[in-house]
């Protein structure tokens, strides 16, 4: 079956206490007193946000390291899962294409570019009611699901499980963001971070584009959202 | 001040939901459904467990680096932390010699062969009390702190807020509470591991020396607790 | 066309003085000399091959980490880099579906139960066929490189430089060449190992599946080779 | 025995073909040709750098992980140690306190604060002696060195080996050749610059502190070498 294109994102694990956590790590470097203490009597959210906030913005990511969340990601490419499992700071379980055997038309992604093309797109779906029809007889026929797999195109959708910590979650963003990512992944992170900022939105501010953070765009392709690094820094010198 | 030598460990930070995590994880691997629908309707925790439990029987950790927990350490040693964190999976917070300035003596631990014996005991305390001192007589000549830090011995008490997943707990586990580890890392990893089995009593049996997982021991030098690997292995061959 | 199957694999890039860096590396820790003198009179290759060999079999891996092996491999298929990029010890730097386009057949890997089965083994390469034209008249109508690649099956060639330190290969040789994983990782992986131990022979009893090591299995289901874990240690026992 | 103050960094292990591996590395991303072929045309050094650095400009670091580097360095206090392994995508082999008996003075580091104190410099060498003595005093009347050493202070001369790749050694200098890391991991990480430049001069445009690559400073307190970032980017805005 086709389906609508839409990334499925649910975050499914978060501490509850993930700004007292963060703090206590905070001021752990910089106070005589014990992180027990620290913990216990931090009460007042405000000042911890000011404090968080203070240290995030001079670069000293690895207080947030102590929060990981996890979500729980499905209707994307294979295609997808390949850039997303380049992230080495995250951890993943995917749906696995040689223990599960796909039984009837498997679920697949389609390009926007080829979505908006009729006559491509009608092609598009009929190559993958035959894929599905040939994987079906190899699988029948006694080939096991890890070897019919091989027919198996990049837009076959699958489902993962996927976590990381706070900062390399903002790292994800900056790179993956960028419109120099392809679609799906953005609109895949895109729903990661509203899925988190929806409960905790002090982040928002974190989880963008990189050139939103540096001030410029570092890429050898510029979109124009930013100027280029070369032409930002060299305006500024005149 | 000298202190009573034993490490103070808390788990702060823990998901609520972690059995569920784990389990969706595991189920996505090997299942046609979508990781939302079994997180969705993942209520039996017996069942949840015992495929759990498989997976990590057969070496599959992976799945358990979905759960990560914090704990906030404190009265450690600097030696003790100097091992810490040379386990690079791990995430750290700790208190800095270089920002916070002792202001009387600060603490220290007493390693036990040096305890039972009194006449030394009474000059390593004493010694204790000098370098203090020293230390403060050079702060208060305007050497920065993180100078003045440079008398401070190995035995200076220290806190730290460590995060990790369930995987590289145990492994931390399998290294550390190994008898060839150190007696003051060994304790506080003791500690680390019973604050969690306290709440997630089934982990128990993966919180072990590595003898105990291998059922050998790999060590060049051995405490007897397990036979010897070329022993045991040439044993069996018998 | 379809191509021999067979994984390339080449050493491209490893340090000239292997030995004496893991040497010096080994000494370091347990020597009163600098490591600049342990390095310059590090000559005799018996006596260094000795200490490092005593180290490793102790489990302390860290030592061989300063050793750093580069592999060049092309024809093998996307299934097998989705595999191997999932080790996040590693370095890689993969053939780019999106930027580089195909232009005629592209080259594609075909699973051994297929090739046996001849009348299977026509419709995949009539498969293969079929999808190369589609590639090529999506790209001539205008669909991007990084779109038509979603009809691109996981058979498809690839090719990867990939970089690992010798403790990950080790590990990865314990794992890709045990028989649960797929025929052409295990090749691939075996590949590796000869590329290095033929000019590395000393290597070669550390690059074996992970029950040679452990002297038993502790796979779920076993191929045989060893006994599984249970009821090596239960045997023991009686 | 006091002495110079300055570490020892010399530069052990680099593999000889870093161009080329770089080069097929950032080649086989965009290229329909097999790395190994791309390996062996490689041969006009001037087309190679002018490809990596535009590589590199744009930010995928990921191509110079393929190159490892080792650096033999003594000299060093325990504080600078303690400070470098933090860095977590590093292997180190450490001098251990735990297995190494010191004899007679132990070497130590005095910082440049004291150094120009003679009245505080005289009570610091003293101070060391005694210290020393007590150290030897305790292994005599059988205390072991893992437990006598938690006496030895911070100032305490180590030696490590330390292996990173080339996008860690950038990350290295960024961070901590900026004026805000303490003098001495800035002379070291200097010196393991300037080792390894003196072979690969291309790189020294890479190894700076991070506000040379950013355009701006982004710590919290500023040394003035670069203007603040908020100041930076709101100044443009103007």
């Amino acid at each position: 079956m086709q389906n609508n294109n839409q990334p499925v994102v649910k975050l499914i694990c978060k501490p509850e206490n993930l700004l007292k956590t963060i703090y206590t790590a905070c001021r752990t470097c910089y106070s005589a007193d014990s992180p027990v203490n620290i913990y216990e009597n931090a009460t007042d959210e405000e000042k911890m946000l000011k404090l968080i906030e203070r240290v995030i913005s001079s670069g000293h990511y690895s207080t947030i390291e102590h929060i990981q969340v996890t979500f729980a990601i499905s209707n994307i490419s294979r295609a997808c899962t390949h850039q997303l499992v380049r992230h080495r700071h995250m951890s993943f379980s995917q749906k696995s294409q040689r223990y599960v055997k796909e039984k009837g038309q498997f679920d697949y992604l389609t390009p926007p570019t080829i979505e908006k093309n009729p006559e491509l797109l009608k092609k598009y779906n009929e190559f993958m009611e035959l894929t599905s029809k040939f994987y079906v007889e190899m699988t029948e026929a006694g080939i096991p699901a890890e070897d019919a797999r091989f027919i198996l195109p990049n837009a076959a959708a699958s489902s993962i499980v996927a976590s990381l910590n706070l900062r390399e979650l903002i790292h994800l963003a900056n790179i993956r963001l960028c419109t120099r990512a392809q679609d799906e992944i953005r609109l895949m992170v895109r729903k990661m971070c509203d899925e988190l900022t929806k409960e905790e939105p002090w982040l928002k501010k974190y989880l963008l584009p990189k050139c939103e953070k540096l001030g410029y765009c570092d890429e050898d392709k510029c979109c124009g959202r930013k100027q280029k690094k070369e032409e930002f820094l060299g305006a500024l010198k005149v």
